[in-house]
């Protein structure tokens, strides 16, 4: 499946589905993600470099018109490290599309999505070329 | 100057300053950074990670014994693109510690801090080992 | 029910639900809580301060052991405006309880939840008074 | 000095100053104010309220052709609880507007700006009636 960026190809991630209802991607682990390297734990930018992506392919899946698009602003909450060694799986919904703003929601895990390793929110600007 | 993570190093990061008042890291340009092959605009995620990472180094900077800390949730403002082909930099100044959270706000930006390409917020938690 | 601030009773909010899966909150349409007099519209800050209240109550109903609490930080997206003369209802769950911090999720909306008003994400910090 | 919400004048708020470089508002302290009535502190939605509302006004002072805005997110970090009995002052700062987008920083405080109770980032949408 496409839509990858090269940052996250380069990482080592791919798109597992993208509709309007949720973008889902995953990125198996790999020693040059990590960010503590006594634990072998994935450095949190990973994990947000990841929600951002998977949070836009969401947007992507909802418009009717592919048009660019661009993060405005994203919250992240860590709510426990990713495991060592295991694939962190990501899901995104976008919830709203206004003319100029989509609204997403979305949360990055290993393998249940109820024990989160992330929770993310965040507003993307369309930008409707030609228009504007 | 140390205090690299893999994840930073392997993306070619450096610390510049560190202290009580700021740190400060630069990132320069590469092509396995970008978001956008069409203009080569650096991955969001990228700065993300450059923000989140300096924001904990603005904390290990503040803090007087060392200990482990863990970013909490953080709020990232996008505030434009970094421009292809240039370095950016990022700064982050602790602004209080608490016993178990401390407060950070940084920014990247290429040459002039006042035309920021992204604003950052957050809070890391303090882990007490021994006591927790 | 009970569980209301004095600055929650004050703009005539009330409390529906509190369990440990959910808080739900009504706040009744008022002069008192416009922003916009032309248009009638809340002021955001009310909407904020509600999702705030209900989000407290979310981690209030998921400890076992009742404690203080205090918001850490809060992030609101408002996706519309609410509508003038109707009630604002508001939900929130508690997702997780660390030792120090509780993540709560939570909503803002007139009669469908589908169709929300503002989105909630925020982390509460325990006070674990006797240990700390 | 206008510029008040009826959100606002009601709860005894008032704006001190208002141009392109910040907008300052102060609320004195009253019992209706109150989130905690064995404390006295204020709740956490008033500072909440009082932020948006003040970022708003400096969204204002910034703009050379004025026109309406709307809040389309805002995040809060509460530092430490008000105190009761005395006055919050709130400043902020719109670093950046672009043809949609605002960008707002600011903070809460008692006397000394340093000393903050909260701090708050938030993004304004300007609806340009006519064109849009």
């Amino acid at each position: 499946m496409a839509n990858l960026t090269p940052y996250l190809a380069g990482i080592g991630g791919e798109m597992l589905e993208l509709s309007a209802e949720r973008a889902r991607a995953r990125l198996p682990y790999g020693p040059h993600l990590v960010g503590d390297p006594e634990t072998g734990v994935v450095h949190g930018g990973v994990v947000t470099g990841l929600l951002d992506h998977t949070s836009g392919m969401a947007v992507m899946g909802k418009l009717r018109t592919p048009m660019p698009i661009a993060t405005l602003d994203l919250r992240i909450d860590y709510m426990k490290p990713a495991r060592p060694g295991e694939t962190i799986m990501a899901e995104a919904t976008c919830l709203k599309v206004t003319r100029e703003i989509a609204f997403v929601r979305g949360l990055a895990f290993h393998k249940d999505a109820d024990d989160a390793i992330a929770l993310c929110t965040g507003t993307f600007i369309l930008i409707r070329t030609g228009l504007v």
